[in-house]
């Protein structure tokens, strides 16, 4: 049996064996993430309870180890699992299910940290309730809070955070106090918002062991058409106008580069194509509204009823298909090569100028890559993704390159470089040129404030002065 | 002239005898706030750029001076005026006017913390675009980020909280350092969302220069009821309903009592009773719905669909009617008698039990106070008041007793002692009583990090240590 450490053993030995794993057990699979990143691993803790929480965080409190707080690791940055160095260890929540509490009337749920959002879905559909929030992957709720996950629905739901009506945390002190600022209020204005800090923070501030959301109407209908926008100007017109028609709520805005679509529809077979007997567009918009009775008729009459020229296309599609492809977009594209996957965002005024200049940028500097970007035009959100061939990886220098000019060219645009997925080591280097010096100055008192043993949190995350201050 | 301080002295000649007030130009409109509450100001500052705010910030924090910042000054706590020392001065933002931008595509503005919010409606109704925040008062956005405001739209939109996308804010620090924590983006997760700290700080960590919120489109047509309900179940039953019903959006629900009623239509000769010929219910429902078409046949069919036994009288009367009575009630509580007023909230589903053993509560200990609640049924929201004849004023150990004994049935009812109008000297007290220990420490720890010299907000507010740490 490999060796751990004296501490480790004795976690092992107060909660048991099948509490916490050690590396003989078979770790892989808490090592390593959706997007190819991966680490090595101390051990795993997989409490059930949040007094075995406590238990190992307080442990790690005494012994200045670090934990990454884990739920379904499907994070894209890397956050979700330890360094190579091998002596952080991985706090799992994917056991912490047990106590949902839903109420119907008040339209809001109490979620232990590891349910799954299909799970959590699964439990509020008989109520005709959804937490609204629409990804590629089956998170643990606990994970969306701490990366304040976005999706394909925000344009009408909002991200984690506007559903967050409180969590509950384990601090990294000497006790690993609880702090219950569940709530759930709608209406709470009692000093500031706590749990508002823990939402988007990466675990870097506490564990999350409960959530408190509000959960949305699922509508009755809703319907999807692919559109092909008549310009760049066009799609923003587009939106505009099934913002502002009011026969139903536009609940998704996607845009899809044709490269995207040929990937999906080229790898995935179950995939059927929504231009087949023309030509693919460069660019389609995957437009979907939501509603009561004819909402495939009101999506009809919106699009009729577009400003001149800013459709030059439009098909109406069954949502399954239209998602479905939508959908396949992500797997396709780790199967056709080599991936620099990146995540940015600008107003949504500015999404169409920061694109073109962006494709053109990356087509000078790397032409031997495919640019299949694709993403949430309604919130000013767009992956945009670099395919390489198999034959032909790209090295560390060029990924840098490759994000530092993509990054700087969203930051000109007065956008993020990162949307939604959060920092974690994918991202961390790029956060001082990014962040403003009075944000970072702020960002790591509050951190050491909250994590004074630097216990928790990747150890790549850039928070902290050290780090930020270099 | 009355005599003031060398460092104040200072300050008026530096920055201008129309930026800096003493008490000889009269200070009455900054002192007295909009419920009764005031104070005396050793001066008013009133900056009309951030530049000027930076350096008002900057004498204070060398003079160790505190300021209280002040919007419209419309707060219902006493918050946004001074306390009876003289010591402190007032930090106006009303001057601080200039420089909205609003991106029509982008559906967001970027506004000067001294705007009204009529004044940031009027500039963006032309774009189909409002901000959606209906408070029955007119305050600056500074001011509604501050505090963040909710209103009897939030079942709709949101509070400010849901609307703000960023901040700039001047820091307390030797240097009043600019924070651009502005974006605008919808998705930006870069690190702590520390935007969203200082939305209901209460004007304690930070001085709000400019606030990024993102604007909502404007309904085409909105359509209300008065409803009775059948019973405290049918409440809950009708909001349900109306909610899942889909035919177009619910965007008030708000609950008046009887008293309310006949107050409002006894002191404003303006309002027209909706129950004339009739006998006036003990609670009446405003039920208001949104959408594009016929709305207004939308609600009659909603309505004719309620559960049976949920409604057992409506009638729909054009909004203007129905909101006139509704926003009459608090100015005509103001001119029946002596007004001790709560802002409570609970889970909906908890709403109408604590409602009902609060009223008997109060009608028992306090009978000849008449109750007149009224408030956001939707989300849960009940300003709970209590109306003592002219002649009779409640004394100080009353109103105690009075707060203490709704406050501690509302928290039995896993409810909030301020919904949202916040702390301020009215709710100070009570807030160590109603907010857990580990949440009390965090905000004394991040208010010391944020204001170290103490200089921001109301002397009265119990954030620091030394007051929620008695």
């Amino acid at each position: 049996m490999a060796e751990v450490s004296a501490p480790i053993a004795e976690l092992r030995q107060r909660l048991g064996a099948s509490t916490v794993l050690v590396p003989d057990d078979g770790l892989e699979r808490y090592e390593r993430a959706a997007r190819g990143a991966s680490g090595v691993a101390a051990f795993v803790a997989r409490p059930s309870t949040v007094d075995d929480v406590r238990a190992v965080v307080r442990w790690a409190f005494a012994e200045g180890i670090r934990l990454i707080a884990q739920g379904a690791n499907t994070g894209l940055v890397g956050g979700s699992v330890p360094d190579a160095t091998g002596r952080v260890g991985v706090l799992s929540l994917e056991r912490l299910v047990g106590g949902l509490v839903v109420d119907p009337i008040d339209r809001t749920a109490i979620v232990p940290a590891g349910m799954t959002l299909s799970a959590l879905e699964a439990a509020v559909a008989p109520h005709g309730l959804t937490l609204a929030i629409d990804i590629g992957a089956d998170p643990s709720i606990g994970g969306m809070a701490a990366t304040n996950a976005g999706g394909s629905r925000m344009v009408a739901y909002g991200d984690v955070r506007r559903r967050v009506l409180g969590v509950e945390v384990v601090l990294a002190d000497a006790d690993a106090t609880v702090v219950d600022l569940l709530g759930p209020l709608r209406k709470d204005n009692t000093g500031l918002a706590l749990h508002q800090l823990f939402v988007g923070s990466d675990g870097s501030l506490g564990v999350i062991t409960r959530v408190a959301v509000e959960l949305a109407v699922r509508p009755e209908a809703t319907a999807t058409a692919w559109v092909v926008p008549g310009s760049d100007l066009g799609v923003l017109e587009l939106l505009a106008h099934a913002e502002h028609d009011g026969r139903a709520v536009l609940s998704a805005f996607e845009l899809c580069s044709r490269e995207a679509i040929d990937i999906a529809l080229a790898v995935d077979a179950d995939q059927a194509d929504p231009f087949a007997g023309g030509d693919r567009p460069e660019v389609a918009l995957l437009v979907e509204l939501s509603g009561a009775g004819d909402v495939e008729g009101a999506l009809v009459e919106m699009l009729a009823s577009a400003p001149d020229g800013a459709i030059a296309d439009a098909r109406v599609v069954p949502p399954a298909r239209s998602w479905g492809l939508r959908h396949a977009i992500s797997p396709a594209m780790a199967v056709a090569g080599w991936v620099v996957g990146m995540d940015v965002s600008t107003p949504r005024s500015q999404l169409l100028a920061f694109r073109r200049e962006a494709r053109a940028l990356v087509s000078e500097r790397w032409p031997d890559a495919t640019i299949a970007d694709f993403g949430h035009a309604g919130d000013g959100g767009l992956h945009f993704n670099l395919v390489f061939p198999r034959e032909r990886p790209p090295d560390a220098h060029e990924v840098e390159a490759i994000r530092g000019a993509v990054y700087r060219l969203a930051r000109e645009h007065r956008g993020s470089f990162s949307a939604e997925h959060g920092i974690g080591p994918t991202n961390a280097e790029w956060w001082p040129d990014h962040v403003g010096a009075g944000a970072r100055r702020l960002t790591a008192a509050i951190v050491e404030l909250f994590d004074p043993a630097a216990i928790l949190g990747h150890p790549a995350l850039p928070y902290r002065s050290s780090r930020s201050h270099p």
